[in-house]
């Protein structure tokens, strides 16, 4: 069985519309490119790019911090509920294939971080550009295309 | 939009031919009835229900102790890597609406205790008896009905 | 350098003043034996058995679920502040070199249930049998000399 | 009862003699302060911090990421063992009054990420940059005397 790609999605639980925007068009682009969209359930960046995968027929999974699975967002299709707070960041990062960083602060910065020990390879949009392994991307659609083309494979 | 039913299946990495059939069954079971099943991606009773599952055209998710999405078994669609071991039980426990424990041993008392613990219906098939409030079944296909009869709504 | 034996003392966050009075003098027993106790750090059990090591001159050390610090009670010296909730039930039971349960519910039934599957040797008094590998003790003094008596050595 | 301020030290798991030497050196400060040190509890810098602090008759405690307790450095006077990965990252940072990242590398980073988010105060010595509110220090000493200085209040 061939798995499909999970691509992470990470970025603030608070964001300008802008952001909002390009959020949904990489939310959007995951689901068109058949992948699967994770990320940490809740508002902001999270929310906007669940929204935009739902709207082209995608999946949505929402690791969320608490314990309560109606934390998730309206768009996120299988929350899982970890209860183990922010620790759940690290998860997010293991489970994807590749990572896309819209926008973000401090959060977001550790998930980079966790993607750049681990080798996940992470691209980024309006975000931390600390690292020459961060790849960096324009628009919302060359995120996505490149997210798919340097996803992790696993034999 | 309305969420799917997530049922969590636990029970032993290693298990019986006899056991394996049962596990199977309720992983059949549940995607029969629609539902989404949750499980720890390994083998044993985790490996017989998401085969089960797919044989009936359902989805499965494996919430796996380690880093490597490869340590799923064949059977699960979306691997959870969560990379912290065995509080990994809790986040299986959290995520389900309801837990139908088939057989196992400790690890498997752990995560019913922490659906005793937090609320979360528990159906047990020649499995732990140690408290009332654990619903015994008789057969796969009853546990599967009263999984999803005493599932929790989150509203 | 020779490491001073760690002893877990588990139990419910509320109790009954017997109970209270069967955690003190197991505190009071593991100082007074030259360990250290561990435990969840929040009230019931865990609260008297700090007392009790407190007053016999010893050190404690609570693993707490949240955030703040001061959700520990006033007799622990050293909260660790794990912010990944019950997961830190599996973090007090992988810290002990030996665990003495006292009375307790379902959360304790959980730490019980991992002492069994990690090999780390459990006594109970007045709290779960529910398997022929944990220890019972009659009183507190001599659930504390089992829980010095067959301690992991670890080389 | 007045608890002793626990002082995190984060940094790499493997440094060069220059850093090793700085690390001892806070180590050392912390223990002279009276302070608790807290980190991993591995090799590198951890090794060299718990080794300063031992040297000054000080406490060391290690949050380490696997199962077994002699993962930690023989400085460690106390293991946390917590089996939850680089989880363990976040339990480091929310035990710490204050901390001081000496060098490291993209494990540090999410330490530090950490510390941002949830406003635990953070001195750099030879260690990222990367948002004013991390308070740089030239020495070890100063390092040490900033961590006391800016160390969280709990009430």
């Amino acid at each position: 069985m061939e798995r499909k790609k999970i691509i992470g999605l990470i970025g603030g639980g608070e964001c300008s519309p802008e952001i909002e925007e390009a959020a949904r068009a990489v939310g959007r682009g995951i689901a068109e490119m058949g992948g699967i969209l994770i990320c940490g359930g809740l508002g902001g960046v999270m929310e906007a790019g669940a929204r935009g995968a739902k709207e082209a027929g995608g999946m949505t999974i929402g690791v969320i911090p608490g314990t309560n699975p109606n934390d998730a967002n309206q768009y996120i299709d299988i929350p899982i509920v970890t209860s183990v707070g922010y620790a759940r960041n690290i998860i997010i990062v293991n489970s994807s294939d590749s990572v896309i960083a819209v926008d973000g602060k401090f959060g977001t910065l550790s998930e980079i971080a966790f993607c750049l020990q681990f080798g996940v390879p992470i691209i980024s949009i309006f975000s931390w550009e600390i690292d020459p392994s961060i790849i960096t991307a324009s628009t919302p659609e060359k995120a996505v295309e490149l997210a798919f083309s340097v996803a992790r494979e696993f034999k």
